[in-house]
């Protein structure tokens, strides 16, 4: 008989990085911020104010007296919430899209994992445009999915062209975000189009997360795919009801795709979930019945924090924007340091929280050292003017 | 180029089957049940009734006055709820449980799947006594790691001996449910033990899923497992908040090992979930510090529908209970018909929904044929008393 001896660690789990919002949270420890200099937090996409009251008193009613919202409920959502979904993104999109095309999940991280779950298992590829959202890159990782990075062009906009020559027989889904995290940038329309084009020629799925599509500044649909006849073979749309509703605590997430992923869909949310919560999807459908106009509102905000974010960072002396939108600006720093190295002393220095652009770039690549993701959304506008003249006075 | 073509479908995922619960509740569509003998239902263990009026009180208070129950938490959950049950561990077993050994999950069937991830990966193997819980077979399928089925002995109790000769290079873990769904047995504290140093000796993780402690008949610790110097390089324990507080529509589980898995852990749960819901955590935490005489209220009242369910299938003629306790009792029926066939005829002929045994076992095996798991602690004695008359007078 063997020796005692430790249970064993999956090595694909082993081998993938540890999350990157908490590794931040530990560079905290131990630093205390002068009351005239207090920390400002640009490191996650997590508003900062719960729920406007409206909404937080349906759901305590709901709690109080609604019996189901505590029991379990349908693997694929509410109903109620399917529907609203379905007529929501029709009327959006100028498509017809049927709640049976739509499931409710754990959140949108879940929304992903389950999306890639329907389509790839270890040793096929999936290719994500760089930099990438490192929790998808976790995922792939910890599944033994290779990922295969797409470096992105001007304006940090992914080209289809460039996309076709990564595809192999291995190859599954390409995986875009729109607007982008972490580099803010709103993919044109006829971008979305020419990559759904390509999926479809060669038989992939096109993953659309548009997680940030409230604050998109553009008005109107942005992108014509759900109006294709045959969307549902080839587009899995994601969306995320926490930016929007600001119910991050409730994790609420969609996916919309064709009716025949749904099966797989089911079975996968079925067992790592069984149903995301009752009084989160009651919350997302009152937003959606009730909020349309205090979301504009929010929008508005947002696109004033990201022109104070623009003009700001345009005022420094060697800091580029390389895009901007949303809640993330991906800017390069002016320094010979990684920003990884620059990260945490920007902490303890300048009291500015902001995660280095190597948590979203492949291991060695230049441009992760070369930039940070700064979620300005966070900040208001005198926290955005704050923090540029922090960075205009500090020196690594 | 390639022709036009849909998206691929992960064969792994497509070969895992349907969620078994869904598949039964399609067994109703276009079934009227006469007003005198309406639908019981025994086929999900979930409370028929939302959590006790304080309960459901704290959470709306939380609701309506706690910002941070709307917004993201810490990815291995709560600090009140990690410390609340490494306490409550720690008494229960006559342990030292710190809350850095605790993660929260978004319900129990998470909790199983971020433990299998930590472990092991395609083509690896992990050892399931027969018969087993459907959401279990069906994360090990789509992860492409082999379920290695145990059969168990009399009174459904399984055998470290039986399970040594089924370990090859490619084991992980032994999984364990006590009380077992779907047998409902209790499995004695020499068996756990016997596992735990089988796993041991041979350097693989004991997972050991307690959803049902608070519904053990006994007294006292069912194990002295936790008592161990070493448990947490061995043992895996899960844990859920659904059944003691009936808040299955809040998704909160746990998982209790050492420390160095915790760091596995938080990156799965960070991917596929970012936190547990923030509103279900303060439910869960409140629970436990003020519902301790009420859950003891609710096991009295489940060992009452117990017996009720022992006498009333004991009195039919043919019909034998192999296991029963906690929500569940695994019986056999007298038909030369599979169980599979019997179940939708049981619901339209007799209005009982209860779940096939074949649902829980590996196709062909003649076990899952012969029986059916009823989900006894979801209907009263009298309701017990009138699934055994209809049971009774039913003949296929």
């Amino acid at each position: 008989m063997p020796p005692l001896s430790a249970a064993p660690v999956n090595p694909a789990l082993a081998a993938t990085f540890r999350p990157p919002v908490m590794e931040a949270r530990r560079w905290l420890d131990g630093v205390t911020f002068p009351p005239d200099r207090p920390l400002i937090n640009v490191s996650q996409a997590a508003p900062v104010d719960p729920p406007p009251d409206p909404l937080r008193r349906a759901m305590a009613e709901a709690a109080l007296n609604q019996p189901d919202a505590h029991l379990y409920g349908p693997v694929l959502g509410r109903s109620a919430l399917r529907e609203a979904v379905a007529r929501e993104w029709s009327a959006a999109y100028g498509a017809a899209i049927a709640p049976s095309q739509v499931a409710i999940t754990q959140g949108c991280n879940q929304a992903f994992c389950a999306a890639i779950q329907t389509l790839a298992g270890p040793g096929d590829e999936i290719i994500l445009p760089l930099p990438w959202y490192f929790n998808h890159k976790m995922w792939l990782d910890m599944q033994g999915i290779t990922a295969v990075g797409l470096h992105c062009g001007q304006g940090m906009i992914p080209d289809a062209a460039e996309a076709a020559k990564l595809i192999t027989g291995r190859t599954r889904a390409i995986v875009l975000v729109s607007p982008n995290n972490p580099s803010g940038a709103e993919y044109p329309a006829r971008t979305l189009r020419a990559f759904y084009d390509l999926a479809r020629a060669h038989g992939l799925a096109l993953i659309v997360d548009e997680t940030y599509r409230d604050f998109d500044s553009r008005d109107g649909a942005p992108h014509d795919l759900f109006t294709d006849p045959g969307w549902g073979d080839t587009l899995i749309h994601l969306y995320s009801f926490s930016k929007a509703y600001r119910l991050t605590g409730h994790r609420v997430g969609a996916l919309v795709s064709g009716e025949s992923r749904m099966i797989e869909v089911e079975k996968f949310l079925d067992t790592v979930a069984i149903c995301a919560s009752q009084i989160g999807q009651i919350g997302a459908t009152w937003g959606m019945e009730h909020l349309r106009d205090w979301v504009a509102g929010e929008r508005d905000e947002i696109l004033r924090r990201r022109a104070a974010m623009q003009a700001g960072m345009d005022s420094l002396d060697g800091w580029v924007v390389k895009g901007c939108g949303a809640y993330f600006a991906w800017v390069r720093h002016p320094y010979a340091q990684s920003s990884a190295e620059l990260a945490p002393r920007l902490v303890a220095e300048a009291g500015l929280l902001m995660l280095p652009g190597t948590m979203f770039m492949p291991e060695g690549d230049p441009e992760g050292a070369a930039h940070f993701r700064i979620a300005f959304a966070n900040a208001d506008p005198a926290g955005i003017a704050e923090m540029v003249e922090r960075l205009r006075h500090w020196r690594p």
